[in-house]
């Protein structure tokens, strides 16, 4: 590694120990420029289009503390991150609570720009609003993209209270915007209770493929397969709403469902990226504020770490000796 | 559905959004004659059996608090709760935190009422005493009963410090009041460690089939069919006990045991009751006090929505397609 | 007090312990018309205008389940708040996060339909941005209205982010749409630091009285004197921020400033509202998950039931007697 | 000071550093014998007579954790407590949750034992119900007993739902058994609301001085002198109940109410008790549950110490020089 | 039984109930002199050598409370834990924050004198750097030791901003030192991330067999014969660090690391115990003020209590019936 | 003022909100070099000198965060800060947890290169230890020191366990290396209890002055009039420990001590110092992780800003006008 690139890598335990410093993503440099980096991770704090409990504005912040434990090299994965991508901690883009629209419209430029560089936008949220942003961006770049999206929750759902765009209806507003490969969306984690019985009919017409969380369960390593099959699909985006984990994993998100998956049933599916292109990314749905002890972030910290190290395996053609 | 059914379902949340209102058992409407509906939800907040920590008494008032977040459609039953059945919010029983008799009694009576209105009593406790109530009322209705009963503790146990009525002895007292059909109850999620290697002479004594969380952990399907298997032999009584769970699932409650049963052992477990037939049920030992996450008294809220759904599904003859 | 009026005072201890039942307003009967008393507790649950820490829509909960300590005979009042005033709780005002235009409108049209009968309303927020819908409201009907505001804030500030009206503006914008006597406006508790040293001009060219939270301090009963003085100059709004006080009293609240009110001086003030014609009072920003003792809330509903008491004591003229 | 004697003083930090240890009362040694002592402090965990919220029979246990950070010198009275007391930690008095009656009884018992050996019993609750049972051992050997109570409410209350004996009525049960000498008894931090206006009846029937949390306010050394003014009056008991603090100063307990006394005024009264022959003592209604700081067990630690700190000035004639 | 070896069982709950009382390990008596007891359960309350996150000086507090709920016969190994062997609190060895050294000295030196006297030592931490002080002793006492570690990180690491000795490199100074039986090492739960590929060279060089948490998912009956299989190797020491866990079930600790064991995973490895000779065991890194809910404190509880079972298992040979 | 100034200003709210990007102190820029500033704010994460409870190393962070509420125009000074001093975010000195001794010279020598280069240094603890470091710095650059110290705590106490060096014994070092102008030194907001009578001996013999807590209550005009006459004696160094507050306004510290400073006292003697000639500051002793509210570091950042705010009115002149 050249030293050009080192500084793309965590801040050193010698010069701040973990406990110590101005947290940053990953304990990354902070650098807003995408130019320079392979990943430009960027804090999307917006939780104005949360239908029941606020919070998740300040989720980057949460994100950003809880790093203080991230390390780069995933024993599992057998892939040091930082070794092949530089990577950065590019700030947050400006998010109005009082306003859907312009917030979207800040984070699709945002992440349009760090796309037209060539690098790789890791979001992080911010309510699942945001990805609308994303999506658009992505899109507009690279065509209409696969998706692997974590989840309790479909948001194929209509308006709330004549409100069309909220962060219950982010994938229908992607699909029906032609943001999406429709046949390769996955949605994994889903599960009840619904409000009526025909709550999943858009995503079902779509085409999205729905794994519920007790797939998941009776079938951990089929749904790991089913992910790694987008390998070669085209470029995907990968979404990871933190209320696809069982509420004793993640109780710091918005509208927690009893009965979802492990953490370690939520690594082992990220960890089956390898191969898949990825070009974008999320976690969302992080609300300290609900979190006592900080799992939830952690866990969110870690879980965007080893997405990252897939592409990072990806990159390096390392995967392929699974 | 008509008009006058709709009145007995939730609250429709463009009326009142889920963070908004005053709160009741899953966001239904308050009515306490149980001539009108098939379900009443009550509460019986009290802990004046409790051996070791209180807080139970608030149970009710968290469990109206989180069912903000459920909903009528269990996609893991296909059932609609709320399309076949008329469930309403019916307050609480008077309960004295200083007389275990006088409670017991206003319990009993209460729950008389409901079922000799041809409804089914649904209790939300309270520490685990009050199902002796509802027991006594029960079974002069309908004769000894079968149980179903989740916990971490046999409830069978001996008089502490001299008082022979307590939230560890309800079990004992219903099986020699001749409350039970004791080949017909099963009790669900015991585990170590106990004070004495005889702690389950007495369950066992009484015919009690005792599942152990270990059991759980090796034979879900089992357990399950187990479970199922009472489909036919009369009326069976619900009570789940919260710290059948483990506690990083349920700390919200007075005596946890390390070792229990996740959120989705227990979720499918209470499926398993489809067919049962299910003339009353309780949820007890949630304190929200000692909930620091709201975890406990949500998955309460579902265990109960998803016993109903079973209900619902038994009386809609819709279970018979497993 | 004859039956009819009874029915609108708090549900007695003997039916419904302070532990158990529904949570309702100062534990009174729920009641949507408006006609049938002269209070109506009405909640606003809305945090769709805060810049900062939002989590205030759950401040009417917070309050309902606070309100189980409340109780009517006000001590150092001498007044029977419930001898003369019939309240009820009138549930929440339709409030959409994502929209404040309609969120206010709402609320106007709530409080105007309680004032045209002939009824207090009285807020509970919510953020500070739901007062202004009850001004228009209550202007309309009253013509313009003197204004006892504590508050750590001015709330005469500037737009955020190009958003206009937000919890941070809501009195500059009644005192252009000419809703407030200008010179009958108090604002106490004000307190630094500010963004700049003009923070404060608006409301100075207004004519408000602004009265820091260092006046209060040095000159309790000349503060109280101040408010008692509002006394026949008209209608008069009470609009109670809770970050007035100390962030020690009401750590529960959007932006906390240290330096505040303690709750002696917050109830010795407001109880200096004896004799002054209130026609609405709310409470706001109160935001029950940053408030890990729920003190922020018991507050919040003791100040309440204290400006009412006050109403009481002007309607009976008993405060003549101090 | 003897060898013997320092026995019964803390455990030095040397040996047990204040993080590490058994946790003892004050860190003073365990023993059960009053022969050997001047002071015996005993825990009565007992929360069976609360009529709101319970949690208080953990009060024992938390005292003695906050208890790390207490010492002996106290300056602002300048007297070593442990150089002319022998005190020890007495262990807990069996206290049966679902007994009201037979707590007492082996409370008295217990407290009798202590005063019959020539010690000063201190009890750590524990609800208010349980001084009831010190009164009675101490009248028993005293005569009646003018009492120094600190409280938000005059506990002279009628019976809850027909018990007679609870938390809120231990005042009135001790001056209709003669156990008090009416007019020495103080009651101090008393404030509203209350649920009528003739709350207080019975406490101004007894002769009891009523001093309210708002003269305290006003007049802290007028307050001080008056409890002064029991020196010589005869045997006298001191009970603190924590809700006669401001719930901000002591969260921890079963009903706070807001407006109460701040921490120094509460020492500063506190040590007015210098000169005054204290018989007894207790501090109660410590829920640690609730205490999310735990500053309500050390601040009732603290008070404890203070209290017995008066005791050792007292005997040691020291307070003469004020 | 004898009178005198019941004397070290835990303390009878009629005397103290389990909410009463000081509380100390398992309830146990309190008695410094290993040559009264089987089994000598010690606090060793140091944080000194921790990296991150301190306060697991706490940890004996933490567990001692936690205890409250502990009992004696385990269900799953069908043994009463206190009828083969005496146990006892032995209090806490002096440990000073700001000395590694010295604190690792005094407990080598109560080690080395409870195991002089026959008694197995079972220490409570702390920081995973009081194990090296344990070794030590005990190497000194039995010759190289076998180790079962549970632990999330291999503490075989490298030195710390220049400190050689810290709680991540206890085990690379044991091997070093020729404290252990290299290939009688079991480290089970470890994962990643690590911050470099090469983290776990060591480890390995040394022979230690790594059991990553992914193998205990895979396979946990495999990984328990791996620890039986221990049996008839020598003597064996026990270290368990609760960061072995998810930081789900152990939330109060140092350096928490999302995927690890489950509590169910943890008690049944640990039962695998039986028959090991064990001669020394711990239970470490255990912060009480990071553990919201209190479970971390009770499973460590909870562990300890299972670990010393097997041991009396082992002892009574009833372990053959497997 | 100019375009270069304004880079060491807080970051603008239109670019990020309060509750957006990456956390600095006062959301200044990060820098590192004081040669283009006028105050350096820099962490000292450090808590290894702590004898009870420690965290504090978490206290920078802790600041940073709640420095989001901070703003530069002080209301009650009638100064905004940032108009006449140049401010950044410094960074954390290396600080090492097992090594007082190597943390004391690396503060020492951080603190000399910015006083060095004609900046004011304010550190954010850590625990008080961190003060030694500095005091040793800035009295080479300054020769001896006047001191303005509030705490509970004289911190001239004696050796712990043998170690001389720690967080209480501060002061007795500085005065016995010289560093200070012993009758220029303030120690406010003392109070008991001590271990015994002769705890304030050192103190007293160095001829510190001792303004107790219950001073400060009696006579907080003169406790700042004291304050104020420091003006022209020097240059002084001013020490906040956060526990000289009442631990309800910072419970988040290590060695809490009822009966303190209240918010507004201490704000009010803070704002005193105006006209004195600060040559450094620190507030230490905020642990995060035990301030459930975030209360403490609020107030730390409020008392940070406060005391820069007299330093910009010294410079400026503007304190003549008081």
């Amino acid at each position: 590694m050249s030293d050009d690139e080192k500084r793309f890598a965590p801040i050193s335990t010698r010069q701040v120990p973990r406990f110590a410093g101005v947290s940053t993503f990953l304990r990354l440099p902070q650098h807003a420029d995408a130019r320079d980096v392979d990943v430009l991770i960027v804090g999307a704090p917006f939780d104005g289009g949360t239908t029941f409990r606020p919070g998740a504005r300040f989720g980057p912040r949460g994100v950003r503390i809880a790093s203080a434990l991230t390390r780069g090299f995933v024993l599992e994965q057998n892939v040091n991150l930082f070794e092949s991508l530089r990577c950065a901690d590019g700030g947050d883009v400006l998010c109005i609570p009082m306003s859907i629209e312009r917030t979207l419209e800040n984070i699709r430029a945002r992440v349009a720009d760090i796309a037209a560089h060539g690098a790789v936008p890791a979001l992080v949220g911010g309510d699942h609003t945001i990805t609308l942003g994303a999506l658009r961006a992505l899109a507009a770049q690279h065509g209409p993209l696969g998706l692997v999206h974590f989840d309790a929750h479909s948001d194929t759902f209509g308006p709330a209270w004549g409100i069309d765009v909220h962060h219950g209806t982010v994938f229908r507003h992607a699909a029906e915007e032609q943001l999406l490969r429709r046949n390769d969306v996955l949605q994994i984690g889903l599960r009840g209770p619904l409000t009526a019985a025909d709550d999943l009919e858009a995503a079902k017409r779509y085409g999205f493929k729905i794994v519920s969380a007790d797939q998941v369960a009776d079938d951990l390593l089929g749904v790991a397969r089913t992910i790694s099959a987008l390998t070669g699909s085209g470029p995907v985006y990968v979404s990871f709403d933190m209320d696809a984990l069982d509420p004793v994993y993640a109780p710091g998100t918005g509208t927690p469902v009893p009965g979802g998956l492990t953490s370690r049933e939520a690594l082992r599916l990220v960890r089956a990226l390898q191969g898949v292109e990825i070009v974008g990314c999320d976690v969302v749905e992080i609300s300290p504020d609900h979190d006592s002890t900080g799992n939830t972030a952690l866990l969110a910290a870690s879980l965007l770490t080893e997405i990252l190290a897939t592409l990072a395996a990806t990159r390096a053609g390392s995967f392929a000796a699974r």
